[in-house]
C-alpha cells in the first residue's frame, strides 16, 4: 500500500484534501504547513501590491487580509498580464445541498472581484455527477440542486456577458470529454490513490471523476468561448482543500501539450463554534446560511459563536479578549470591509476595553445586512437568468 | 489480491476478456469450460428451431453451424418477441485499425441477418475512446479511424432506417453520461478488477471506461429513438470475449431499475495457421483482410492456411483429412452457405478423396467473391452515407 499524501508520519496528522479536512489533534489546521505538504507558495504583500498595481483597485478584503493566502504560478499570471495576456477564471462548486452558507460564497465573492478587476471570463462547474456518486443523491435531484445552487452563485453579481455556468450532467461531451479521456490516460491508479485515498471497495465512479474537475483548467474544454485559443492560461480560485486535484492536472498539463493551470487558494471559514476546519453541513447551527432570517443569524451568533472574551467582566476588562480563537472578530475579519473599524475593535476588543456583546451586535449587523442582500440578488435571479448563464454561446466581449 | 476470473487453478487456464484470449496449453479453447466459467448457455437446436419459427427465414449460417454457440437470457427476448414485444440490437467495435478481417465481420454479417429477420433498430457503438486510451492513439487518429471502420461496417448492408452508429468521442454526453455516472457508482474498483484484472498501474482512464461500454444496452441512453420506452430490451449479438462487460451490465440493471441485456455470443474465428484463439493484427499473414486483393487471398490460403490434410498423397487417400484442425475447412463452414455442398466437402475430405488443394480452391473462390462484394460494397459507401448513419436522429419506421 502507498502512503496516502497528507497521512505523515502519524494518525494525528492534519489532512487535507476535497473530502476530509482535519487538523492534528483536533486543533487548528496549521496553513504553513499544509503549503509546505502541498507544495505551494504563500502570497506575501509584494504580490497584494503588484495585484493593487495592476488592476488599480484596491485589493479584495479577502486578498488584504490573507483569507486568500496560497498560490501556484500566480506571478506567471501577473507577469503575462503586464505583457497584455489575459487568461480565465474557473471556479466550481458540488451542488449537495439547497442553502450556501457564508463559507461557501466566499470563493465566488472572490472570483467576482477577480472577474472585475482583471475583466476576465469566467467558467463555473457544477458537479452534479460528483454529488450524485458521493453523495448518493439521483441524477435529477443532483441537476436540480445545481439549478438551485447557480441561483445563489448568479446572486453574487457575475456578469452574464463574460461567464458561463455549467453543470456536468449537462455538458460532458464533445471537447471536454475528450479532454477527461486525455487526463485519465496520464494518471495510474496508484496515483489517485496517493492523491485522493481511494480504496479498492470505493466506486469506479469517484475513480473516474478527478479528469472532470481536471479539464475546465484547459481552453479547448471550451471550444464555444476559447475555440483556437488553446494556450490559453488559467487562475483557479478555490479553497486549499481542492488543490489534489490541481495538483494532479498541473502534473499531467504539459505531457498532453497544456498550459499548467494556476491557483490562487484560500483557507477556511471557520464554523460558529471555533476554528478547527471546515463547517458541517449536518449541525445547521455551526453556519450561518444565506436563507437564515434576521432573527436565526441573531439567536445563532449570539447563542453559539464561540466568544473569545474572559468568563467575566472584571477578567475581560483586565485580560483583553483573546482574538485568535474569538469567532465574532474572526467573522469580522472576512466580511467587514472597513479596514479602520476592524483594527479598532482588534485593539479595543484585545484590550478588554469592549465586550464580546457588543462585538456580536456588530457582527450580527454586518452578516443580517449581507445575507439581506444575497436574498434580494436571489430573489431577483430567474429561471430565465439561469438558462442565459448556462447556455452554450460565445461571450463575444468577454476579454474587454 | 484478489483472483481474476478466469484465471482458474494455475498458469495453464485459458484466459478470455476483451483483451486476452488464450488456451490452457496454448491449445484450443474449450468452450464448454468457458461457458461454464462464465455462466451463460449454450444455444441448442431447439432454441435455432424456434428462431426459425418466429423470423420464418432459415436461420442463418453461423447460427446453424454453431458460430454464435452461447447465450444469456435469449429465451426471455424470444418470449417477449412472440407475445409482439420488439427489442432492440445493440453491437460495437473499438476502431483500432484501418483494415478489418473476417474475423471482424462476422458480429456484423449476424447482425445484419437479425436486423433482418427481426425487423428491429440496431445501434452500433464505435469505442474510440477505448483505443485511444489501450492502444495509445491518438483522439485525431482514434475518431478518423472509427469513420473509416464504419464503412466497412455500413457495407455489411445494414438498414439506414433501423440503424444509429455512433462514436463515442462524439456521441458521450447528456443521458448517456448519465447512465455512465449511475453504472459507475454501482460497481467497486475490487470487482473490475476481478473481471477485468486490471492492476494499480492501469491509468484511470482504463478503470473509467467499462460503464462507457455498458449503457448502451439501456434504451434510455438513446433518448432520440427510445425516447420513453424504458422497458424495452435489448439484445447484444457479440464475441464471447465481451462477455465480462455484460456480466458487470447484467449485474447493475436491476440495481438502477433497467431490464438486463441479452446477449448472443459467438466463438473465436480462427487464424490461418490454426484454431488457438484470435487472429494477430500483427501477423498480416495470420488473417484475410478485406483489404487483400485476389492474388494476397489466393497466395495466404495456398501458404499459410493450416491444413488437416495428410503429409503424402498416398497417406491422405488412406487416413483422411483431419478436419478438427483443417483451416480451410473450417473457414468454409463459416462462409459457405450451401449445406450440402459443405457436407460433401466433410465426407469427401474427411475420407481422402479430396485433397487440401482442392479445398483451398474453392475457398478461394468463396473468399475472393466475400472479399470483391464487400469492397465494391464499401467503395459506394460516402462520406454523407457515413454522416446518415451517425446523426443523432429518430429513427421513426425502426420497428416496422
Amino acid at each position: 500500500m502507498e502512503k496516502r499524501e497528507g497521512e505523515g508520519e502519524g494518525e494525528e496528522e492534519q489532512v487535507v484534501n476535497p473530502w476530509t479536512v482535519s487538523a492534528k489533534g483536533g486543533g487548528k489546521i496549521d496553513y504553513d504547513k499544509l503549503i509546505d505538504q502541498f507544495g505551494c507558495q504563500r502570497i506575501d504583500q509584494s504580490l497584494v501590491d503588484r495585484i493593487h498595481r495592476l488592476t488599480s483597485r484596491a485589493p479584495h478584503v479577502f486578498l488584504r487580509r490573507g483569507v486568500f493566502f496560497a498560490h501556484r504560478d500566480l506571478s506567471e499570471i501577473l507577469d503575462a498580464y503586464e505583457r497584455g495576456e489575459k487568461f480565465y477564471l474557473y471556479t466550481g462548486r458540488g451542488p449537495s445541498s439547497e442553502a450556501l452558507h457564508l463559507g461557501h460564497l466566499i470563493p465566488f465573492m472572490f472570483t467576482k472581484y477577480l472577474q472585475e478587476a482583471f475583466k476576465v471570463p469566467l467558467v463555473i462547474q457544477l458537479t452534479d455527477d460528483e454529488k450524485c456518486m458521493w453523495k448518493n443523491l439521483t441524477v435529477e435531484e443532483s441537476q436540480r440542486l445545481a439549478r438551485e445552487n447557480a441561483k445563489d452563485i448568479i446572486a453574487c453579481g457575475f456578469d452574464v456577458t463574460r461567464t458561463f455556468i455549467f453543470s456536468d450532467f449537462d455538458y460532458v461531451g464533445g471537447a471536454f470529454y475528450k479532454n477527461m479521456v486525455k487526463v485519465g490516460k496520464c494518471v495510474t491508479y496508484n496515483k489517485v490513490v496517493g492523491i485522493f485515498g481511494f480504496t479498492g471497495e470505493d466506486h469506479i465512479g469517484k475513480v473516474s471523476f478527478p479528469p472532470v474537475q481536471a479539464v475546465p483548467s484547459f481552453p479547448s474544454s471550451f471550444p464555444h468561448l476559447f475555440g483556437g485559443q488553446d494556450n490559453l492560461r488559467c487562475l483557479i480560485p478555490c479553497a486549499i482543500d481542492q488543490d489534489p486535484y490541481f495538483r494532479m492536472t498541473r502534473d499531467v498539463a504539459p505531457r498532453i501539450g497544456y498550459q499548467k493551470p494556476a491557483l490562487i487558494e484560500s483557507s477556511f471559514f471557520p464554523a460558529m463554534q471555533g476554528e478547527t476546519g471546515k463547517m458541517s453541513a449536518s449541525d445547521p447551527n455551526s453556519a450561518i446560511y444565506v436563507t437564515d432570517s434576521a432573527k436565526e443569524i441573531k439567536n445563532k451568533i449570539n447563542r453559539y459563536a464561540f466568544s473569545g472574551g474572559q468568563d467575566s467582566i472584571e477578567k475581560h476588562r483586565e485580560l483583553g479578549a483573546n482574538l485568535e480563537v474569538d469567532i465574532p472578530f474572526k467573522y469580522l475579519s472576512f466580511f467587514l470591509d472597513d479596514d479602520a473599524k476592524l483594527e479598532e475593535i482588534r485593539k479595543e476588543y484585545g484590550a478588554g476595553r469592549m465586550l464580546t456583546g457588543e462585538v456580536k451586535q456588530l457582527l450580527i449587523q454586518v452578516l443580517t445586512e449581507l445575507v439581506e442582500r444575497h436574498r434580494r440578488a436571489r430573489a431577483a435571479v430567474t429561471d430565465e437568468m439561469v438558462g442565459a448563464f448556462m447556455a452554450v454561446r460565445p461571450l463575444p466581449n468577454m476579454f474587454n
